[in-house]
């Protein structure tokens, strides 16, 4: 085995003990000794590969939530379809089961550590996002903030409060009802007529 | 003073109490011995007034967000300026000094606790909220829900992760460019065109 992959590998079981140890316990519970431990790497390896726990935490939704795929379909498909594609896309990331871990890894640090969802909802998510929408610097950061809302929503209403009936509908129902209204955040009119 | 106003300031001494305590620990860490020794009251009166535990959150969040309020506007207010109004209502809430209290309570039910959220949500908010819109039951119920992810997503980016420029927007801005949408929930063709 080369140098290359198994540093890969190692960065790989690195990612994958962290996402299980968050999902557990909240994110000052977790010590980068304790991933180390449980991933039987050195704790230098980890700052090495991540720089930092709040980097690690950033680098495991990454992985999960693959905003670079989201982007590429935004790329693709029609402007006037992304508001549906986009809720599509975030259903089938959280019903997976390595999105019931990141889940519940967002529960915690909803609870404890918002800053830190804060950093990666804007880096990974808004900012490439915005990059697709048309217009101004500001109305296009506007516009990616509003379907962070609608979006986030979505997965407290149905995944984590589990609302009813919204919780029980597929996610193509899910797409058809919110789709048209992240639609409006995207491209549609702000100002009130 | 008379038993009743008497009973009514320790029912209030109590709920006050357990606000405080519930946005500092999780639900499971508030005994309700802890919130009587507080309040100064026996734990027997807890339990005469509320029920439970469970009975004391709802019952906490039912004062603050003052549901039955939030009806009355409904009752008030034209049908095609609901979603507006809906907004309005809710950032004057959560901006409030008990708000603040409430949303970290509300942050750790939603990390620890989410069918305590479930019960008071539907209950209190949207069988409320149902109740004023049109159409067959399982319509009404639906886009109930729908507000639900609106509105919550609304709590979450702006007030817990805080996500730029939706954080700083005044509440009048914010009831502009959200009200559409929750009014679409509300009042508006679901099905896609």
């Amino acid at each position: 085995m080369s140098e290359t992959s198994k540093g890969a590998r190692t960065r790989q079981r690195i990612l994958h003990t962290a996402a299980t140890l968050f999902s557990e316990k909240s994110f000052e519970q977790v010590s980068l000794r304790s991933i180390a431990r449980n991933a039987h790497v050195d704790p230098a390896l980890i700052n090495h590969y991540f720089g930092s726990k709040e980097g690690l935490f950033a680098a495991v939704l990454d992985e999960h939530l693959q905003p670079v795929q989201l982007e590429q379909r935004l790329g693709v498909d029609p402007v006037d379809r992304w508001g549906r594609e986009l809720v599509l896309k975030a259903e089938s990331v959280w019903v997976s089961p390595a999105g019931r871990a990141m889940l519940a890894m967002v529960r915690r640090a909803f609870a404890g550590n918002p800053e830190l969802l804060r950093t990666f909802v804007t880096k990974a998510l808004l900012e490439r996002i915005a990059s697709h929408i048309d217009g101004p610097d500001d109305e296009r950061r506007l516009r990616a903030s509003l379907v962070a809302s609608q979006m986030s929503g979505l997965i407290v209403a149905r995944h984590v409060v589990r609302v009813e009936p919204l919780a029980s509908l597929t996610r193509e129902q899910v797409a058809d009802l919110v789709g048209p209204n992240v639609q409006r955040y995207l491209t549609g009119p702000l100002t009130p007529s």
